[in-house]
C-alpha cells in the first residue's frame, strides 16, 4: 500500500495559505482510502456519535502522543503562526494572482432572465432616499459581491444595498415587489452553491450593517441579534459570557448568522448540539411585499400556532429576508479535547464538559482501548487553545484549500454510513486522470459526505461524467444530494434525486404564496418551472 | 408560615388514584408558594437549564437523605405498588364513578357548526370498502372518542376510522375532500385544549390501529414508526436496544407519537434534548385531499428545498394527517439519578450520564453547595428504577389528580423564569375563594408554567375572572399563553396573545394552501374567521 500521506500530498495547494503541506495532508482528512472496509467505518460512527451525543465530557490532558505521531507534531509545531490567524476569512473582494477571470453565470449555463424590470435611475433614487448613503452602484465593490468566494458563478448586477434596519429593508422590498424589481439577498457570500450571488442583475441586498447584537440573557444563553452579524464575533461574544455558539462552521470569519439560517447550516457542531431547526428560537422576516413578520421570540416553547419561522430556516432567502435572530447558546464547556487520530482514516473528534480530570481519565481509557484493537494506529490529543485551533483549521481550510486546486466540482451528500466512502473510491476509478483530485471528507457521525473533485478548469466533459451519476447513486443509497449546503443556483435542478414530485409541488405553492411575484432570490432552490 | 405540606393536601384527589396521598403532594411539585422570590427561582433556573443541558452525567449513588427528609421515604415506601403501575394510563372510555355527564361542546361554547356535508348511509359503505372492518358507529364505543380525557369538551360524530395504512388514510381523505366530510384526526385522545375530538360531528379517524414499527437503526439510533404508536411502547422497544426516546410525558401510556408530533409536544425530557422541531428527522404526511407527501426520510441532514415536515410539526391535525414518524433517538444513559429537593418550592431534577462513580461524586459535591448555602433544604436521591419511577410518578400524575378535583382550568404559559411564580399568587388573591386550587408547576429550565384553577363544576363567572386577565398578564411579560399544549379547541381565540396580526394571517393563507376547504380539524388552533 502507497504511503497515504505521499498520495494526499499536492504541491499546488501551497499557494496563497502559507501552510500548504498540512492543509495537503487534510485532503483526506477523516476518510482516508486504504484497507478498511465499511463494517469499521460503521463503527467508528457509533463511537463518534455515542461518544459526542451522550457524554458531554473532556480533558485538560497534557498532550501526548503515540508511537508514530511524529508526524503529528511537526504539524503542530507551526502552531505559533496558525494561533496567529486560525480563522479563516473568505472573501471573494480580490482576485487572487494569476487566478482566470470567472465566467458569467448566464454564459455558462442554460439559464433565461426572468421578465423582471431593471434598475433605473429613478429606483437608485427612491433607495437613496430609503437609506441614504446606502446604495452602492460603484463596479469594483459590486464585483465582490457579484461573484461566489468559489469563483465559479458571477452575476452582473448594478445596485447592492446596504440596510441598517427591518424598516429599512421592509421599504426596500416593498418598493422592489410593486416595481417588479428581482432582489438577491447576501450575507457573507460564503455560500457553496451560488445561491449568494446574482445569476443576472437581481439587485444585492447585503445584510452587512446590519451588524448589532440586540440582547443577551446571561441565565438562559438566549442571544438576539441583527441578521449580519459575523458568526465568529457572534462566539467571540457570547463566550465571553460563558456560553457558545451552538454552530460552528469554516466560514466563520465571515458568514453572517442571518445567512447561516438562511441556508440551514450544519458544521462542526451538529452532532452535538443539532439542528438550527432545533435551536433557532424566534426570526424576524421580512416578506416579499416588505410585510415584517415578527416572530422574534426568546421563548423556549412557544405553541401558538404554526411555527411559521421554520418556514425561512433553509430556504435559502426565497421565500423572505431574515433581518434578526434568536438563538439559544449553550454554556461554554469548561474542560474541551480535540483527538486526532490515525487509522485508514483521519478522525477529528472533540469532547467538551465540564470535569477536566474525569474528562481526561475517560479519555485515555477510551484511546487505550482504540489503541490495543488496532482500529486507531496513531494520534494525539490537545487541550490548550492553540492546540485545538490548529487542529481544526485542519479541518476548516479544507474547503478553501480545494478552492486553490483548479475548478472543483463539489457534492454534499448524506449518505448511509456504512457506504460512505465507497462513492470516491468508485469516482476515482470512473474518472481517472480527467479529475486533479477526487477527495472525500465529511461529518462521520452526520453520515455526511463532502465530495470534492478538482481539474484544471471547468470541463463539460468531466462534468457530464460526473452528473446524474453522483446524484443517482446517492438516490439509490435513498440519501441526501444536499446535506448541508442547500441547493442554491447550481444545484436547483437536482431537488427530485431527493424529494417526491408532491413534495416539490407543495414548495412551489409556498413559493408562490410567499413571493407570488417571485421577487425574492430567483433563480434558485427551486427547479426552473417549464 | 404554614407547612406546604398541609396546605398542598386535598383529600378528594385520593379517589380513584389509589395513591392520593402523594399526589395531592406533588400538587405543588416544582413550585411551591413561599417565602422565595423570584431571584432565587432564576439562580434556580440556572443550576436547572446548566447541569441538565451541559452535563450528561448521573450517579448510581446509594440511596441517600438529608436531615427531615422522612417524609420522603414515606413516600418512596410505596414504592412496589408504584413500581407495579408506575404509569398512567389516560383513558376517557370510562365515566368516573359519579362523574358528572359532559356538556356538548356546542352547547357551552359560542360556537357554529360550518357547512359541510353530513355522514351518510352511503358514505359509510365506501368507508367499509376502503378499509374493512375499520368502520365503528357503535355509540358506546364512540363516546370515548368524542369526550376529551379531561372530561370538558364533547362532540357528537356518528363514525369513528380506523385505518391501518396511510394508503387507507389517503382512501379516506380523497374521499372526504371530494364530499366536503370534516375529519377530526385523533391520537391518544390526551390532548389538554380540546384539540383531538369532534366539536360537531366531524369523521373521527383515529390512528389507533397504525401502531407499527417500521424500522430501528441500532447504530444511528433512528426510529421510524407508524404514527399510532404508543409512547411507551416506543420507549420499551428503543430500550431495549440501548437507546431513549428524546420525548417523555406523563401521558406516555395512552399518547401516540404522531399525535406528540402533531401537537408538538414538549414534556420531561425537553430541556436536556430539546423540541421536536430538531428530533424529528421525516415525517409521512397524508394531505386534506389524500395526497400522500413522503417526507419519511432518516437522514441527520437533508437541505434539498423547503423542510416541509416542519409545518406539520405542531399543526394539530389542521395540515395534514401525520401517518409515519422517523425520529432521532439518543443513546440511553448508563447513569441515571433523580434529585427531589426542597426549598421553598419542589424542584425534580433528573441526570443522565455513563460513568456512575463521577457522577455520584458530581451530585455529591452539588448537592452540598446548595444544603450549605441554604437554597436547599432538604431531599432525596434515587439510582434505582423503582424509585425514580415513583418520584417522576410525582410530578407525572399531576394533571390526572387535577383532573380529579373537579372542573379544572387549564393554562400553560411560557413566562421570564423570574417571574414563572407571581401569576400563581397573583390569582390566589384575586380568585379568593371562587377557585379550590390555584396551583402551579412545571418547567423551570424551559421557563414553563402549568397553572391551573379547579372549582367543583364550570363556573362562567370563574372563567370571566380568568380570561382574559391570564393572558393579558402573560402577554404583557412577552410569555405564550400555549407552552407546549397548543391551542385545539379551547384556546385558539387567544393565539393573538402571542403572535401578531402578521403571523396570523400567514398562518390562515397556510391553512387555505393545505386544506382549502377545511375539512381538516376544523374550530381548531385559529381563531374562527369573521
Amino acid at each position: 500500500m502507497v504511503s497515504p500521506w505521499k498520495t494526499a500530498s499536492v504541491p499546488g495547494l501551497q499557494l496563497g495559505l502559507g501552510c500548504g503541506f498540512w492543509i495537503c495532508r487534510s485532503y483526506r482528512f477523516l476518510f482516508r482510502a486504504g484497507a478498511m472496509g465499511p463494517q469499521v467505518v460503521t463503527r467508528q460512527l457509533l463511537w463518534l456519535s455515542r461518544w459526542q451525543v451522550v457524554c458531554a465530557w473532556g480533558a485538560s490532558v497534557q498532550h501526548r502522543t503515540w508511537a508514530g505521531v511524529s508526524r503529528i507534531p511537526s504539524l503542530l509545531s507551526s502552531g505559533g503562526a496558525l494561533g496567529a490567524s486560525p480563522l479563516v476569512r473568505r472573501s471573494s473582494s480580490s482576485t487572487p494572482p494569476g487566478a482566470p477571470e470567472v465566467v458569467l453565470t448566464q454564459q455558462r449555463y442554460p439559464v433565461t432572465r426572468l421578465p423582471f424590470s431593471v434598475v433605473s435611475a429613478e429606483d437608485l433614487a427612491v433607495f437613496e432616499r430609503i437609506l441614504p448613503g446606502g446604495v452602492v452602484t460603484d463596479p469594483e465593490v459590486l464585483e465582490a459581491s457579484n461573484v461566489d468566494w468559489l469563483r465559479t458563478v458571477r452575476g452582473c448586477s448594478k445596485v447592492l444595498l446596504r440596510p441598517r434596519t427591518s424598516q429599512e429593508v421592509a421599504g426596500i422590498l416593498r418598493y422592489c415587489h410593486e416595481r417588479n424589481l428581482a432582489v438577491n439577498p447576501q450575507g457573507g457570500n460564503t455560500g457553496m452553491v451560488g445561491g449568494s450571488v446574482p445569476v443576472f442583475d437581481e439587485i444585492i441586498l447585503s445584510t452587512t450593517l446590519m451588524n448589532q447584537v440586540i440582547s443577551f440573557n446571561s441565565v438562559s444563553g438566549t442571544l438576539v441579534c441583527q441578521a449580519g452579524c459575523v458568526l465568529e464575533e457572534l462566539s467571540r461574544y457570547v463566550e465571553e459570557r460563558g456560553f457558545v455558539m451552538p454552530l460552528d462552521l469554516g466560514a466563520k470569519g465571515s458568514c453572517h448568522i442571518g445567512g447561516n439560517v438562511a441556508t440551514n447550516a450544519g458544521g462542526l457542531r451538529f452532532l452535538r448540539y443539532g439542528s438550527l431547526h432545533g435551536t433557532v428560537l424566534g426570526l424576524e422576516v421580512v416578506l416579499a411585499d416588505g410585510t415584517v413578520l415578527d416572530c422574534l421570540t426568546s421563548l423556549r416553547k412557544d405553541n401558538t400556532g404554526y411555527d411559521l419561522k421554520q418556514l425561512f430556516i433553509g430556504s435559502e432567502g426565497t421565500l423572505g429576508v431574515i433581518t434578526a435572530v434568536s438563538i439559544q447558546c449553550p454554556p461554554k464547556p469548561t474542560a474541551v479535547n480535540v483527538a486526532f487520530l490515525e487509522s485508514p482514516f483521519y478522525v477529528l473528534v472533540e469532547t467538551s464538559g465540564s470535569r477536566a480530570g474525569h474528562d481526561s481519565e475517560k479519555l485515555s481509557d477510551f484511546l487505550e482501548r482504540a489503541l490495543s484493537s488496532g482500529l486507531v494506529t496513531d494520534g494525539t490529543v490537545a487541550t490548550d487553545q492553540t492546540r485545538l485551533k490548529a487542529l481544526w483549521a485542519l479541518r476548516e481550510r479544507i474547503s478553501e484549500a480545494l478552492s486553490r486546486d483548479g475548478y472543483v466540482y463539489k457534492y454534499d451528500l448524506s449518505l448511509p454510513t456504512e457506504r460512505l466512502y465507497d462513492l470516491v473510491s468508485d469516482l476515482r476509478a470512473r474518472l481517472g486522470s480527467q479529475a486533479k483530485h477526487v477527495v472525500g471528507y465529511g461529518h462521520l457521525g452526520d453520515g455526511n459526505l463532502h465530495l470534492n473533485v478538482t481539474s484544471e478548469a471547468f470541463s463539460p466533459s468531466l462534468l457530464a461524467d460526473l452528473e446524474p451519476y453522483v446524484y443517482e447513486w446517492t438516490a439509490r443509497q435513498r440519501g441526501s444530494v444536499s446535506a448541508e449546503h442547500g441547493l442554491g443556483f447550481k444545484k436547483r435542478g437536482v431537488l427530485s434525486y431527493s424529494k417526491p414530485p408532491e413534495a416539490l409541488r407543495l414548495m412551489q405553492q409556498l413559493k408562490a404564496l410567499l413571493d407570488p411575484k417571485g421577487i425574492l432570490n430567483p433563480y434558485k432552490t427551486l427547479p426552473a418551472q417549464a
